[in-house]
């Protein structure tokens, strides 16, 4: 078969997943929350399946679903989308990227990522065509603003953003935003916008959307996920915003590569979304979650990075182990018997750090059993 | 913008059902029921989210719905498909038809479609880097082998096939499926083979899945969903089954596209299919829809096609009105109040001929208020 993504493997997530169940580990890789649902979101669900919303719903998304996203945009960050003619909702955070990048890039174009960069970003980017370019985050996970500035080409055409920052747990600061504007405005790019850990920032922060920052706004593609923010990932719901030639692009592709989203989900979201609560307690209660986590990790040789936003908390473990990334991902996950997600499957290139990610999106108990092991065990 | 789909436009389902709702046409145009599904599927899917089925599933979908899926192909087709191999839970069937195209055809493959072709079909292989190559159907809406094999160039690698087929309501016989081996045989096509109305055949005819001939089936992507089978066309739900070989390329490519598909729906299915009474009756009940909407039709001017299978009903309306098949279906919906998909959708290029397709899978109330105001206003 004339494969169009030669060098891909199974993706990280699904193989240390696997591992994890097959080694009855604590799985701390993928990022998805171990407890359930709000009772009232499924119970939404259901009313929509009774009330008959079983069927095709709009291409571009239920009505009552894109109001609610454009109303909720548009408050938080001084936006001025358009419910029917800039939202549309997507199977999820994942399929949004993917239109998004094959709506604004082709043959011949590069896009910058910004690395570590989570794993979907390069094969979306080859499957529209274009050409992913790597540009290194600091030591520290900051985004490097005169590496980006150095990596554009005549052929850059646009840069993935992502921002709170998976698997680091950065969150980009304003003048984060200023720089890439002032290089986006330069270098006329388009911006996809990776927030799907929109509503997890901690300690005060402030979530930097693009959709905050005008001069961003008019030329990105805002991708985001209702599983992520809701605690059911496994929902597949997210939508993209972005302005109307943008949305046009997007549509134009979307409709026949998926063409609409699961209806009841969408009513569900929408009737769920009437409540502002459930999505602003959200950085509360992941950051409770953060600071349990890393208070048990304290006892370990673990060095904990910083955790500024997203469910991650990414640990240097090199006062422990020698072994590359992806081999002390395995030994943790058989030996200790606590998955994590080796960085290294966020790079196209080895590296030489000693990172490792864990997901704290679990309960008490989860966490505790995870703590215990690794105190243990390391 | 750079598009890729320069010459397209918003799909004609969506064209045609937001008129129908403007004009408060009865609208038989987009396919999709307009009664209930049956409650015992929609409580499963209830029971599946209180049992905490939210979260992401395997990559390749619910292990228990991919062996329902195989237990049903190999028992039907007498295929040897397996659920852990040969199964990919698609989010539903335009996203597995997109998928096996790419996986399958690139830069400088031709891919056969036979038109009238549904519409998603050309610009999925546009954008697997690939050019589709239209093959007329005959006359009387059967496919034109001399014509495929005329179609045939040494850059041709795969050829669409649709059984039963949309718009014309054909079903493909053990002839076609022969006859279109022996061509992919000789020169060495792969076969995508949308399925979606495998359950919807008359008169005691027998669905020729690709999976009933193993010369076919070993390269074939066979694409099928569970939305038209089971009345949720929202859901969103489908499959892909397909040798081992294919399958790893499809997945390869379905991890980043979509990842992963609603997890609750996908429980819900699982339960569903432990009986097989629902799709084994599919048949009997759309062929009575048939029967009705058909009866009710003899007092129109419209001729009446063969409908063999699917739940779309084409009628020739050249003694009604010469107007082209577009400018009729928008005469049709606003002016005597019902909405139809003219086959000009179907095609590449203009057509002459003068033909409409409606939905039947309405229900009975449905159907009697559509013949009455066709009867009425034709
Ligand atoms: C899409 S599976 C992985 C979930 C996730 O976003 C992560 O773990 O980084
Ligand atoms: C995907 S929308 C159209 C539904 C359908 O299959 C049809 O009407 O032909």
């Amino acid at each position: 078969l004339p494969t169009k993504l030669p060098h891909t493997g199974t993706t990280i997530f699904t193989v240390m997943s696997a591992l994890a169940a097959e080694h009855g580990a604590v799985n701390l890789g993928q990022g998805f929350p171990d407890f359930g649902a709000d009772p009232a979101l499924l119970q939404a669900l259901t009313d929509a399946m009774a009330a008959g919303h079983n069927q095709y719903p709009p291409m571009t998304g239920v009505p009552a679903l894109r109001q609610a996203v454009a109303a909720k945009l548009n408050s938080l960050y001084g936006a001025h989308y358009d419910a029917d003619r800039d939202i549309t909702i997507t199977a999820g955070g994942t399929q949004g990227l993917i239109t998004a990048l094959h709506a604004c890039v082709g043959a011949g174009d590069e896009v910058l990522i910004i690395e570590p960069a989570y794993d979907s970003y390069d094969p979306a980017i080859r499957l529209a065509g274009a050409v992913p370019v790597g540009v290194p985050m600091t030591a520290d996970y900051r985004i490097d603003w005169a590496a980006v500035q150095a990596a554009i080409t005549p052929r850059t055409r646009a840069l993935v953003l992502n921002t709170p920052h998976n698997p680091s747990g950065r969150v980009a600061t304003a003048d984060d935003l200023q720089a890439l504007a002032a290089i986006a405005e330069q270098h006329d790019l388009f911006i996809v916008s990776d927030e799907v850990y929109e509503h997890m920032v901690f300690d005060g922060a402030q979530h930097e959307s693009v959709a905050r920052h005008p001069a961003l706004r008019e030329r990105s593609f805002l991708v985001s996920s209702f599983g992520k923010t809701f605690h059911v990932t496994g929902w597949k719901v997210g939508f993209v915003a972005a302005p109307p030639a943008l949305s046009a692009a997007f549509r134009r592709l979307h409709q026949y590569t998926v063409f609409t989203v699961h209806t009841p989900s969408q009513h569900a979201l929408a009737a769920y979304l009437a409540d502002p609560a459930p999505w602003q307690a959200l950085s509360n209660f992941y950051q409770a979650k953060r600071d349990t986590f890393r208070t048990a990790l304290a006892a370990t040789p673990l060095k904990l990075l910083p955790c500024e936003g997203t469910y991650f908390q990414t640990v240097d473990y090199s006062a422990v182990s020698d072994l590359p990334e992806l081999d002390f991902a395995r030994w943790l996950t058989t030996e200790v018997g606590v998955a994590a997600i080796p960085l290294a499957g966020f790079y196209q290139r080895p590296q030489e750090r000693r990172h490792v990610r864990f997901c704290f999106a679990k309960r008490e108990d989860t966490l505790a059993e995870a703590a215990r092991r690794l105190v243990a065990g390391l």
